[in-house]
């Protein structure tokens, strides 16, 4: 605890900083793979950070965890077995649990730390690891894929930037692995950077996608509290198409009441501009 | 000139700031309306800022420029006469004149200052002020707006935020002024802040549209540089609409090519997420 900070400040390589005024350290804690945060603002609420980076703010999470979650969950015709790969805070598991037909959700977050962090201090997202058809198991996702005989019908690789422990979760190897648990039919959609600040890390997880699946296609989102503002998630798999495969009309897109994502959002956030497309194009199967 | 200093720091109120890490002050003086700067940084190239808030960088100032010019350009069947009001570094005005039907462009500007600052050292931007098409105009916008008996097809609020110079473009008066100088099938499109930082005066923005134009609308875009990343363009009209008049087969439209816009992305971008789009529906009229 450093209740005598007000600042926290997040770096961008040595050439930008961004400070966030903070009015408490709410936890601080070094686990054995980062420096774990929660602290609180007037203007974002809760913020936690990983070493020093903004993994999410109360204010904006919704936008990233229903990008994440839905696009794909809204394609597959029927979903019912889902893993997270990180997802420790359980926002992408609380938007993954407003659909009914889901019948497990596996979350294997690779730092106790975080999970033990967010229950105590984020439960609008936390509390999804309380509920019945979530399982979180404390594991390095990369062996967890290895490892597994199980199937799955949407992966959602939920993880952070390339350094530190979520390295791995950007090679191939890893995706060999998730390719091999998922079903024929299924989609996998992952945390892909940002074409602004990140292009060269988006272009090559983009280009091992396509290595390991059919289908790879790659759409944007408009996220506050990361730099640069616009960020993409990558989708990919065997042979589902995240357009033409999706039903804007099943029941449950229609029910559930979302504050970023719609079915029209979902269309438009395909749409790539021409700086990024043709960047990205001989990666782009659609 | 303060050649020690090596970072520029952006306030958003009291709750964040942005720092950039520059390797020299290029420009720096007190105008009668502003503190005018540019700067030279690694990562965003070229920085321009006004009473120390980033007003664009080389890096992606094309994106602004882009959806602020094309996308009323392209919904206008015939834009002869086109009117800037602020846009004194010149990028406005060189996406307009990348249109070859358009006989004027007029770019009225209060600030002198800025132009003199843009013409030394952007002139990837200002050199458009040198264009024969082109009339630059130093004079305060809203008194151009009440005085003037010239009609415009397009008219772009090229302007800053509502602090400074800028307030009054922000007001009901200056709107008036602006419907009476529109011909009939004319449209105007003003930069309309954030929905993430400057939520109130969007609304307020969009309120006044409301009482002034038929047609009301407001579009998107992803600025690098620009706190929250998500920004927005208002688009208002006495007649025409924003998609179903939207020619994007017209010639100009594929012969152009584009970083950012295109025909794709012009229709996507009227998308709003529903946290905005509730917030804005009374005074949008699509």
């Amino acid at each position: 605890m450093q209740p005598t900070r007000t600042w926290v400040t997040e770096a961008q390589g040595d050439y930008l900083e961004l400070s966030y005024k903070i009015k408490a350290v709410l936890f601080s804690e070094q686990s054995p793979f980062q420096k774990v945060e929660i602290v609180d603002t007037d203007f974002f609420g809760k913020i936690l950070l990983n070493d020093d980076l903004v993994m999410l703010t109360e204010k904006d999470e919704f936008i990233y965890h229903e990008m994440l979650a839905h696009v794909p969950l809204f394609v597959h015709p029927d979903p019912k077995r889902v893993l997270i790969i990180g997802g420790g805070d359980g926002g992408t598991a609380r938007e993954v649990l407003r659909h009914t037909g889901v019948a497990t959700c596996r979350v294997v977050e690779i730092d106790p730390v975080v999970v033990r962090a967010c229950r105590q201090h984020l439960p609008g997202l936390a509390s999804s690891f309380d509920q019945p058809r979530l399982a979180l198991q404390i594991e390095d996702g990369v062996k967890f894929m290895a490892d597994t005989a199980q199937t799955f019908d949407v992966i959602l690789i939920d993880s952070t930037d390339p350094v530190g422990p979520a390295t791995p979760l950007f090679g191939l190897d890893f995706y060999q692995q998730v390719a091999r648990c998922l079903a024929p039919n299924g989609i996998v959609v992952s945390q892909a950077e940002s074409p602004f600040m990140f292009a060269a890390m988006q272009r090559k997880l983009l280009e091992i996608l396509c290595q390991c699946f059919e289908v790879v296609s790659c759409y944007n989102y408009s996220n506050m509290s990361y730099p640069g503002g616009l960020w993409s998630f990558a989708f990919a798999s065997p042979q589902l198409h995240p357009l033409q495969d999706f039903e804007s009309d099943r029941p449950a897109a229609s029910d559930l009441s979302f504050r970023y994502y719609s079915s029209a959002m979902h269309q438009a956030a395909f749409t790539l501009p021409p700086f990024m497309r043709d960047r990205l194009a001989p990666f782009l199967t659609i």
